[in-house]
């Protein structure tokens, strides 16, 4: 065993404090990482305060992580100590039924393990995740990360946020010709603008606010277009191939499905904790369109995402935070004040406030 | 022009009655009809008493039309007097844009023109539907019926109920190795029971009556699901590639799209006057599932359909009335008493009540 330190919450309202536990040591099929640094989830807070119910304390949040390879065990062949690795949502999963075998290991029928949060398939015990400086994750699930080390602490969102509007941007098909839309800049957003622009699409962001315009175009859009004016969206009625909608908040899907062309898909990752009003039946039969929803993405399109980045220079827009102002952290993005994802400089763990 | 016997409502709250106007003789490209049968579907009536707007009247419903071919234009290469023919909803489109081109008219960019309630696309009059004796139609929305004659009437509501559920069970590919819902039994339901069997898929019926077990059984499903019945539900949870949902009333969404597995979809054909309870993004987020809409079908699978049923013998389940009784048909059909379809023998129409 080999003790980690971690901030950790220990109920719903307490905040985070240090905390030291043991990890497992690295098994035939393990990968030890020492974490550099973790990228700040919105699910993270999600669960630390319990919000969608079902949280085991004490909670180590963390599941954009990304490290150093300190030790492998003797069955691993992929990897070896120095490696730069990364650990995204999933440290476990059945990996024999259809959609693991698939390469959808999101979608396991077993349910996957998360990060944290997460019963682990041995033992049933909780996990902990990358609010912490290690790591030992089976071999299936850690990720080669091919940026330059320079690069390492904004390749870390890549992990949820990239991967979970990749994966939808790739299912669909989004690529050259084809006109697709990002609503919300956020951390999701922000990497979808990223991905669908390199990908060769035409890219519309839709924001609320129309401050975020300057920075949509240098995110990679190709058009912006402020929500709340009825005008600007309706020029862009029926005109979509693809939505890729991140706002979890409940808002009105109708203004966006009128906006996809015959057999258009608006596609949602984010679920809202109060429901969205009801979508029109009839925007849906008019033109043959579909709602459609997915979660994050299989290990295989992950390194795929991974990959496509490292190629084309795409990181996250991240603003580090030490370990001991996550509190502070957590009430900023409560009013979406990042640009656009905080990540921990890990490095910080065991200094002082 | 020629003296058209009709029956028509002149406003949204008065009777059938008697209602006579002329047709243009056939145009170059005209085929014109002496019609048969004549199917009742609930847009009928939704038009006729204006529920959803827009009714222009005199109204002269019915889209679900079969007769006889009596003229042909000079131009008119595919039918000659005396062929068996259907008329659906649709009876002009723009034929050029891109929907047009791909055979799905009904998606038209331009707007078709309805069989009935529709502006004509040269004068922008009014159509005048199946509710009548004769019918005259541009040869490109004309359906050759290879059924045998003594089939006809039976063969009226494929027209609109059997292309409204063949579209979307052919779009998303239902066949041999498929497990496929419908929801509903009733004029669309009992088609796409048929059709999606004869299409070799694993079909389960949904009914909120025990009564229709039988029937459903009768019809097609190779099992059949009480949808009060939670545990009949949950068995069934995860385990649907395609759902067709031909429900019109608002009802629970979650109930049926948590049976779908991952990447299934489920479609709807009916538009409810009241919205749906919100669907939960999370049920589609799960497992990357799909709620989608269909409207109709284009000509060229209307005429696909038609053969098919032709080949596999499949026709409607009918109750043929007589054209004065269409009021009491219509009080029938808001109490779903009727197995299946009301079809009107137009033969009827000129004898009193």
């Amino acid at each position: 065993m080999s003790t980690t330190h971690a901030y950790a919450v220990q109920s719903a309202t307490s905040p985070f404090e240090p905390f030291r536990f043991d990890r497992r040591e690295a098994g035939p099929n393990d990968v030890a990482i020492a974490i550099r640094y973790c990228g700040v989830c919105h699910s993270d807070l999600h669960t630390a305060r319990s919000e969608w119910g079902g949280t085991r304390y004490p909670c180590v949040p963390g599941h954009e992580i990304v490290g150093e390879v300190t030790a492998v065990g003797d069955a691993v062949s992929r990897f070896k100590t120095g490696d730069l690795v990364g650990v995204g949502c999933m440290v476990d999963s059945c990996l024999t039924c259809d959609a693991c075998r698939d390469g959808l290991e999101q979608y396991c029928e077993v349910g996957f393990t998360g990060t944290y949060n997460g019963p682990t398939q041995d033992t049933g015990d909780n996990t902990y995740g990358g609010y912490s400086d290690r790591i030992v994750v089976r071999e299936e699930f850690v990720l080669r990360i091919r940026h330059g080390e320079e690069r390492l602490a904004a390749v870390a969102p890549l992990l949820c946020a990239g991967i979970t509007t990749w994966s939808p941007l790739r299912h669909w098909k989004v690529g050259p010709g084809k006109k697709v839309g990002i609503v919300g800049i956020g951390g999701l957003g922000h990497m979808g603008l990223k991905l669908a622009d390199a990908l060769g699409a035409h890219v519309v962001a839709f924001t609320t606010s129309r401050d975020k315009e300057r920075d949509a175009l240098a995110l990679g859009a190709d058009e912006v277009v402020v929500s709340r004016d009825a005008g600007a969206m309706e020029a862009h009625a029926g005109s979509f191939d693809f939505i890729l909608n991140t706002v979890a908040a409940p808002h009105d899907l109708d203004a966006y499905l009128r906006l996809l062309k015959r057999d258009g898909t608006m596609t949602m990752v984010g679920v809202p904790a109060e429901p969205h009003p009801s979508p029109s039946i009839f925007n849906l039969v008019l033109k043959r369109r579909s709602l459609a929803g997915s979660l994050i993405g299989g290990i295989e399109e992950t390194q795929e995402m991974l990959d496509f980045c490292a190629e084309h220079d795409i990181v996250s827009d991240i603003e580090m935070i030490a370990m001991r102002d996550i509190e502070e952290a957590y009430g900023r993005m409560l009013k979406s004040d990042v640009k656009y994802r905080f990540v921990i400089d890990i490095a910080t763990i065991d200094e002082k406030g």
